[in-house]
Formats: structure tokens, C-alpha cells, sequence
């Protein structure tokens, strides 16, 4: 009795204070504002104006407590065993994060959580300034839908899910859509795409202004056994059954960001007639320097130079982007650009700068999905 | 470029580690099985025969390590850095748990997240025997769909999300479907009975068996100023809009766990022609003790004894739901069975052992759509 009535006392105060219902409800008296992935009535951690972030947490018998943000910053312990730390500013859009409470990795507890390195991440979200705050924002337009769609994998013998954005209208309308196949990064799942990606949020908006086609995007499992074979025997087949989804490559595209990118370029090795449309986000193969996947690097090359003519004329776009030259995958890109041009396969390259991250990641389906099934 | 290669080599290997791949992968020289919820490849939380359960986390510099089950468990620190222990045994179905690192509520990284007790919390299943594992398997049955929505809302100011289950064949077919909503206690929002309640999968199963009506389940978000306004203004136009809902009451079914409950019960009062079906779950007004919200629940229960007639025959089922007298919310709702036997008020009133947890919901869930809508 005493606990049920606290426990929904507790949620009443968590509502009155939480920042969801708008300016009137947020502590003004703090600096900067909770970041928009916070526990709803959370104030930390917060985003200063420079985009420096405090952090905030009580641990008053923790020896020693530190954020992780790529860079770790050591808290300070306050008398009232609150540990606090402002970071240098960060870069706009979503980052994983990491408490480390006496040397222990854990998700903060102020944090929704997101699979991604592997276990379940803390998210801080930093404001777009205003010439690109528009395209992630959630506005008055129509709005499609995203289906979570359970199958039994006969590639995996498991079953597994799989996240099916579908355009505004498509309720509506009978008409058939294309259909993108979407890949996460090593250490992430379907859900990267769908939550970290702002996947559907991006589109919506792109669609509303008529930057991109409507179209069906999925988003599969890549932790398989055989990607290419997941795809083609179980992804592609089930989409087409259960969707309204145009059929043939010319319909269909594919892109994956860093360990994505790496199952696309290998889809496409065993498979030149499978998609016209590829995005390659952060990612190449591996340099021929002897490491681990050069032999097969090599391999594969083998195989564009002799199919040369059939890549060239089946797909329509091929589009490489990077993070700039902090991205972990620069050099492996580079290195590709590089065979590609030897070899004569046409492709497109964008770069914008943020390394290895979400932020990078989000603007490269903001850029490629208004280039496909034109 | 190393980071990259190791974070790949990383995902390889986690993938090798992986349970996800059948018991071919998985190490059968520990005892008993992962948990459910764990996070790919982590082989604790592991689940004994006897439904005991070992814990298991690297911190070689804290102090004090503890696992929170609804009991707090003392972790034992071995040479190795490495802390375990061994709880009691726990019942069937899903349980919130946490870690406690130096005194420091964290959830466990070993596991999947789950939005419960106001944060985000660690998630262990301990399988149903085999008498009941079957309604909660994932089968080859024709399986559902469940969307993800976004909505703005007049009532908060702001964008939500609520999840809409759609059954197998809806997409098929063209006919109209009835429309539970359904909600989630307090410190959870509408992602519970998606993830901790397994409902699509519950109510695929069921349909499969003929046991429940196909019917289209909407999860709301409960924290709101305003559920009545919110479920009424928002919910239910947006449902009959957006999908192919039956309209009138006697199409419409409105159950809640805990707050839900109260949320369901204060609905029916503001609304006695809004749903003809009526769950709820651990929960029940606040009795008249003098306590926080007993006027109200006096205010409601006079509301009840004036339009009895029309209670009771608008309402074709009213089911009350209870885990047992371990239930926190046992007294309220037996002081509200009460009340109803003396004004007049029909209802069901089902027990079923484990308290204020979520198997009692499941349960709940999975006889309360065999009852409704036929």
C-alpha cells in the first residue's frame, strides 16, 4: 500500500518536473538545457550553449567516477557526494556515452539506453544549429510508420526482427514503393537505424519537401552468420512479401554505415544484380597491408576489375561518404577510392567532418536518400 | 584503422561467443542458461533448473557490488576482480533487477534495457514451466504487426509515441477490427507491454488458437496532465483514423496495469460510454483511509451507486486481476471489490500468485483478450 502510493507519487513529481511538457516546466534556474535523450525529468546532463556538457550524479561512496564520451573526463566529488564535470564542447547530433563508476562501464542512469558498442549505451543528443536543425526535427508533416516485423531466420536459426519504415501515405495509396535496405555498424543491431539513425524522422521530413521519393525502409539484423545470405533468402523475400515493395534491382537499394558498409560491398561482390542504388557510410575494405581480410580485399577488387562493365551499367549510384580524416575508416576508404579508380568504377565521394560517429551517419541517409530511385 | 579492425574483430567475436546461434555456440560447461534479455554473446545473468540465478560482473575496484531483484543481494568478490552471487529462486516470467555499484543504482550491462521504475532497468526471464511456456513462445504462427507511431499532443504539447499492434492478416484482409488500449503502470511508459508484456507475441499465439478475436491493441504513453483528454482527444481519434478500428463502445476495450488501472478506472468514471471492456490489473482506487485520494476514490465510488445501471449496461465485462496478496495493491482492490458488491457493480475477479510484477501481467494480458470482444 505505502509503496504502490509512493510509486505513484513518485511518478507525479517526475512528471511535474519533467522538461517534456514544455518551457514552463524546466528548471530555468540551471544552465544550458537536458539533453533530449534524458529520462523524462532529468535535468542532467545538460547542454550548455557552446555545446559543453555537464554531467552530474550521485555517488557518494564511489571512489572515483568518470564519463566517457570517445574522451574521459574525470568527475569531481562534491561534499554532498555529487560528481559533476563539464566536457570540452562536442559535436552536433547523437553520442554514445559511458558512466565508469570505480572502473565499472555502465550506462548512465539519467540516459535512455541504445545497443550500440555492444551493450546498452547512454545517448546525448547536442542541438543542431539552425541551418540543419530543420531536417532532424519532428514537425507538422505527414508522418510514415515503423513496423516491427518478427521472422524466423533459416540463415541464423533464430528468430529475429526487423524494423520496416513505411512512407506517409502508404496507408493510403495502393501503389507499389522501392524499397532501401539499411545496415547498423559492428556493435549495433536493427534498432541502430531506427533509434540512434532518426531514421524515419529524416525521411519524413525529406518526403514532405519533396527532396526523396517515398520509400520503404529496411532495417535488418547484420549480426548473422552470412549476411548476404540473410539478406537475399530472408530480408528481401520477406519484405516483398509482406510490404508493398517494387520488385528488381532498379527498385532496390543498399547501404550500411562502417561494418554495414563492409556486408554491402560484399553483398554486391556475390551479387552484381541485386540493387542499383549502394551507400557506403564510414567504411571500405580492409587495406591490402597484410592485416587480417587484406587476401580477400584483393579477391574482391579481382572481381570488380573482371565485372567492371556490369557494375558500371547496374548501378545507377554508388556513394561513399566519410567522416573526414579523424574517421577510424579513412585510410580503408581512401585506399578503395583508389582501386576504384584503377579499376574504372564509378562512384561518388562526400565527406563531412565528425570521424567514426552518429552524427556523420545521420547526415549521410539525409544526403543519400535523396539521390536514389530517381 | 586499429580501432576499426578491432571493433570488428570485436563484433566477430562476440558473434562467435554468440547464444543467439543455437546450443551448437553455447558454453556447456557453465551452469544453467543465459537469461533471455541478456545482451548477445553475455553468458550472465545465467538461470539454474531450480530458477535460481547466478550474477556475475568484472570490478575489481569497487567496494561493495550488489544485485537488486526486489531483495538486494551482497555480491561476493573472488581473486579475479570478478563479483557473483547466487539469489533465491525466482518465479516464471520477466523481473526488473539492477546493479549496485558502490551504492551507485545502475542497470546491469550484461543485460537489454527496459523503461520500468523510472529508469532504465535491466530485464531477467526466468522460462515458464511447461504447462504455460507455450503461450509466450515465439512460434510459427502467423505473426502481427506492431507500429510505432508518432503523434503530437494537443493535451501534453508534445510529440509522443504509441505502439499499435495490428494482427496477423490485418494487412490481408480489409474488414475493421475492435480496439483494446492498453496501458503500463507507473515509471513505465508505452514501450512496457511492447517489450516486458511480450503482448504481440500473447495475442499471435492466441488468435492462432482461436482463443482470442483478432483485434488491434493501442499502448499509449500514461504520463500525461490528462489521460481521459489524452486517451479520448488524442488516442482514440488517432486510432480510428490511422487504422481500420470499429467505432462505438462496444468495440473498444480499455485495461491497465497499477496506474493504468487507476487510469482506466478514472476514465470510466469521467466516460460510462466510452468501452464496453474493462481490465484491470494489480490495482484499484486508493482506499478510504484517509490517505491521498481517498475523497476522490468516495467522489467515484458516488458516481458508481448514480449511473450503476448504465455501468452495468454499457460494460459487458469488467475484470479485476490481482498478483496474489503479495500485491501491494491487494487492500485497494479488495476495499474497491467491496464497494462494488454493495453498490452493484458486475466484475470478474481473478488471482494469480507473484505480487506486483509482470508475469501477473502477462497473465493478466493473456486471459483478459480471451474474454472480450465476442
Amino acid at each position: 500500500m505505502k509503496q504502490l502510493l509512493s510509486a505513484i507519487l513518485l511518478c507525479a513529481l517526475s512528471l511535474t518536473a519533467s522538461a517534456q511538457f514544455g518551457p514552463a516546466r524546466q528548471q530555468q534556474d540551471l544552465p544550458g538545457k537536458p539533453s533530449l535523450w534524458n529520462i523524462r525529468g532529468r535535468q542532467y546532463p545538460r547542454v550548455l550553449p557552446d555545446s559543453r556538457v555537464i554531467f552530474r550524479i550521485q555517488a557518494p561512496n564511489a571512489q572515483k567516477v568518470q564519463i566517457d564520451l570517445g574522451k574521459r573526463y574525470d568527475m569531481q566529488k562534491g561534499e554532498d557526494g555529487v560528481w559533476t564535470c563539464t566536457t570540452d564542447p562536442q559535436t552536433e547530433g547523437f553520442h554514445y556515452y559511458f558512466l565508469y563508476i570505480d572502473g565499472v562501464q555502465v550506462a548512465d542512469p539519467n540516459s535512455e539506453s541504445f545497443y550500440g558498442c555492444s551493450m546498452m549505451s547512454s545517448g546525448l543528443e547536442i542541438p543542431y544549429d539552425a541551418s540543419k536543425a530543420d531536417r532532424f526535427a519532428f514537425k507538422d508533416v505527414p508522418h510514415g510508420d515503423v513496423h516491427r516485423k518478427r521472422y524466423f531466420s533459416h540463415v541464423d536459426n533464430a528468430w529475429k526482427t526487423m524494423y520496416v519504415y513505411t512512407p506517409p501515405m502508404y496507408d493510403q495509396e495502393k501503389g507499389d514503393y522501392p524499397v532501401l535496405y539499411l545496415q547498423h555498424g559492428g556493435g549495433e543491431d536493427e534498432r541502430g537505424w531506427n533509434q540512434q539513425g532518426l531514421t524515419d524522422i529524416i525521411l519524413d521530413n525529406l518526403i514532405a519537401e519533396g527532396k526523396a521519393v517515398p520509400m520503404i525502409i529496411a532495417m535488418l539484423d547484420g549480426n548473422t552468420r552470412d549476411f548476404t545470405a540473410e539478406l537475399t533468402q530472408e530480408g528481401i523475400p520477406f519484405v516483398e512479401k509482406n510490404f508493398r515493395a517494387k520488385k528488381g534491382m532498379e527498385n532496390r537499394g543498399l547501404a550500411g554505415l562502417s561494418m554495414g558498409g563492409i556486408h554491402t560491398l560484399n553483398t554486391l561482390i556475390a551479387r552484381p544484380d541485386l540493387v542499383s542504388y549502394v551507400g557506403i557510410f564510414s567504411s571500405g575494405w580492409f587495406k591490402n597491408n597484410g592485416g587480417p581480410g587484406a587476401a580477400d580485399s584483393d579477391k574482391n577488387y579481382g572481381v570488380l576489375r573482371e565485372k567492371k562493365d556490369i557494375y558500371n551499367k547496374n548501378i545507377k549510384k554508388m556513394w561513399l561518404s566519410m567522416g573526414g580524416q579523424e574517421d577510424i575508416a579513412y585510410e580503408n576508404c581512401k585506399e578503395m577510392r583508389r582501386r576504384f579508380d584503377e579499376i574504372g568504377i564509378k562512384y561518388d565521394y562526400y565527406e563531412y567532418p565528425g570521424g567514426h560517429t552518429w552524427p556523420v551517419w545521420r547526415e549521410s541517409i539525409y544526403q543519400f536518400a535523396q539521390m536514389i530511385f530517381k
